[in-house]
C-alpha cells in the first residue's frame, strides 16, 4: 500500500468541520481563509520515539499526546485551535497500529474542533510531526515578552505528575490506580483552552509548561528582559508527587516537563479582577511568585531567605 | 547545548522580510496576518535519511532540497511562497553540520522570499520536516480535481534526471561533469515559480512531479474522475537520461520522481493563448497528451497503437 492509499484509508475520512478550511487533504496543499480581524498562529512539534513517548505505548495514546502537546502551544498564545497538518514517519505498514493512531488523531481533533488539513507519510524511524494552526484576534496574542517587574506569576494547575510518570515507568511497586492516573497525565495532557479568554484579557505574558516550570518561566524572563522569584510554599504540586517523593517533590514540580499547564503573568493592578473572573467561571490558578527587574530566577523559602534557582528542564542534547 | 540555544544560534538570525509575519521564532507559536483577498496554502513534507537523501550529502544540500521540494507543492497550487516552519530531528549536536544546514535553509528561504517562522529541534534519527505556507488570491488556487475530458496535458520540463541520479549514485564510470549535473537536479530542484501566473490564468488542474509523471498524472485523473493518454514521442526526456539509458529512457521519464516539474491541464480552447503567453515570457512547456472520459492512463506509440499505462512511482511501503 502506498502513501496515498494509507492517507485515503486512515485519515481522509476524518470529518472536516471548520469553515476556515476551503479544502484540506487531497491536493498538494490545503487552503485556508483566515477570517477578517483574526491572525493565524502557527506552531510545529515533532514527537520522537524514546524521547517523547515509548514505542510500546498504544498508537491511540501517542496520537493523542501529539495533538494535545501541540494544541497547548496555541493555548499559550491565547489562540483557539483551528486545524493541523500531520507528517508521520513509520518503520512499517502496521494496519492495526495505523487504525488505532488514526482514531487517536480523529478523537483529539474532534475534542479541540480542529480539521486535519494535510498529511505526509514516509518510511523511517517512528516520529510524528504536527503543525498546528489557531486563531486569535489581531493583536490579542499573548506572547512571552510582555512580563514587567511587579507582575504576579501564576500557574494554572498542579505540577510534576507527568515527570513522575516518566520516573516511575519501570517501577513495579506502584499502585495500579496511581500508575493509571500518572500515565493519563503523561499521555493525555489537557491544554488549558478554558483559560484562553482570561489570558487575552489579563495576561501580560504566557507560556505552556512543556520543559519544566523553571525552564519555561526563564523563557518568559529572557524574552521580557526581567527576572522572577518563586515562593516555595506556594508551588502547586500534584498530590501523587508529594505522596511518592515527599520532600523532593518541589524539585520535580520545578524541573519536570510535560504537564502542559500554563505559566503566565498578570499586572498587579488587575490581579483582583482576574481572580474574581476565574472564580466566576469555577476555575482556579495559583499565585507562585513575582516578576522582578533583576535578571535570573530565585526561590524564596518559608523562613524568608532566597536562593538562586538555576532553570532546569528537559535537555535534548 | 539545548534546543533553544541551537535555534537561537543557527536559525533565529535568518532575516525576516515578510510583512505578513507579525512575529516568528521565539514564542510558542508564530503569528501571521493573511492579506485581504488571499488564502493561505499549507503543505507539509518530511524528508527522511536514506529515503529522500543520503546521510553523506552535505547538510547544505539536504536543507536546500527540503525547502525546494516543499515550495514545489505550493507552486503546484499556483500559490506564492510566504513562510515555513522547520522541525529538525538530529542524532547529535554536530555544530559544523548545523551551521551548513542553517546556511542551506537561509539561502533557500532568501531565494523564495520566505520567512522561517517556527522551529523545533528534537533528538533522534535524522529527519527534516518542513511545513510551507503560501498565498494565492481566494478562489485562484489550481487544484487536482479540475481536469476535463479534452483538456491538453502539459509538463513544464524534461524528466528523469533526478531518478537517473538516484540510479547512478554508486556508478563509478559516470563522467564527473554528468554526475554533477544529475546530482544538482536531485539536490536542488527548481520549483516552477515562473509558471504561477500562467497556471492561475490557464490551468484547469496541476500537480508537481514528485512521485513520477504517471503516478502524479494519475492523481489528477482520479481527483478529476477522468483518464488520460500520453503520446510516447512527445515526452520530454532529459538528455542525459537518453544518453545513458537509450531506449529505456522513456520508462524513467514516466516513472521517475523528484523532478519537481509541473504536470497540468489546459482547456483546448485556451491552449493557443497559453502557448503564446508562454513564448512571450521566454518559457516553454511540452504538450504530452490529453484528458479523456475513460478512466485510467494509456500511452500511444509512434505507430498509433495504445497500451494501458500502469501508474508507477515511488512506493514508501
Amino acid at each position: 500500500m502506498n502513501e496515498f492509499s494509507l492517507i485515503d484509508q486512515y485519515f481522509k475520512s476524518i470529518p472536516s468541520t471548520r469553515s476556515e478550511v476551503v479544502f484540506g487533504i487531497g491536493d498538494d496543499a490545503a487552503s485556508l481563509q483566515v477570517p477578517k480581524g483574526m491572525n493565524l498562529l502557527v506552531s510545529t512539534d515533532t514527537l520522537v520515539s524514546e524521547v517523547h513517548f515509548l514505542p510500546q505505548w498504544n498508537a491511540y495514546d501517542i496520537a493523542s499526546k501529539a495533538i494535545r502537546a501541540n494544541v497547548s502551544d496555541l493555548v499559550a498564545m491565547a489562540a483557539l485551535p483551528c486545524c493541523f497538518t500531520l507528517a508521520l514517519t513509520l518503520p512499517n505498514n502496521d494496519e492495526q497500529w495505523l487504525a488505532s493512531f488514526a482514531k487517536g488523531i480523529s478523537d483529539a481533533a474532534a475534542l479541540y474542533n480542529m480539521d486535519l488539513i494535510g498529511g505526509d507519510i514516509t518510511h523511517g524511524p517512528l516520529a510524528i510531526n504536527v503543525t498546528v494552526m489557531g486563531l486569535a484576534p489581531t493583536g490579542q496574542e499573548v506572547r512571552r515578552n510582555g512580563a514587567q517587574a511587579g507582575d504576579i506569576v501564576f500557574v494554572s494547575g498542579a505540577l510534576g505528575a507527568a515527570a513522575l510518570a516518566v520516573q516511575f515507568l519501570d517501577k513495579k511497586d506502584l499502585l495500579q490506580q496511581h500508575r493509571n492516573e500518572l500515565m493519563a497525565k503523561l499521555m493525555h495532557p489537557t491544554p488549558r483552552i478554558d483559560l484562553i479568554e482570561l489570558l487575552r484579557k489579563y495576561a501580560t505574558s504566557a507560556i505552556d509548561i512543556s520543559d519544566g516550570l523553571s525552564a519555561d518561566l526563564n523563557h518568559i524572563c529572557r524574552a521580557s528582559n526581567v527576572g522572577a522569584y518563586l515562593t516555595k510554599d506556594s508551588l502547586p504540586i500534584h498530590p501523587l508527587v508529594v505522596t511518592y517523593l515527599k520532600n523532593k517533590s518541589v524539585d520535580l514540580a520545578i524541573s519536570g516537563g510535560d504537564d502542559y499547564e500554563l505559566c503566565f503573568t498578570v499586572s498587579p493592578s488587575k490581579v483582583d479582577a482576574f481572580l474574581s473572573e476565574l472564580k466566576d467561571r469555577g476555575l482556579g490558578c495559583y499565585k507562585i511568585g513575582q516578576i522582578e527587574k533583576a535578571q535570573g530566577l530565585r526561590i524564596q523559602f518559608s523562613d524568608g531567605h532566597c536562593e538562586d534557582l538555576v532553570p532546569q528542564g528537559y535537555q535534548h542534547f
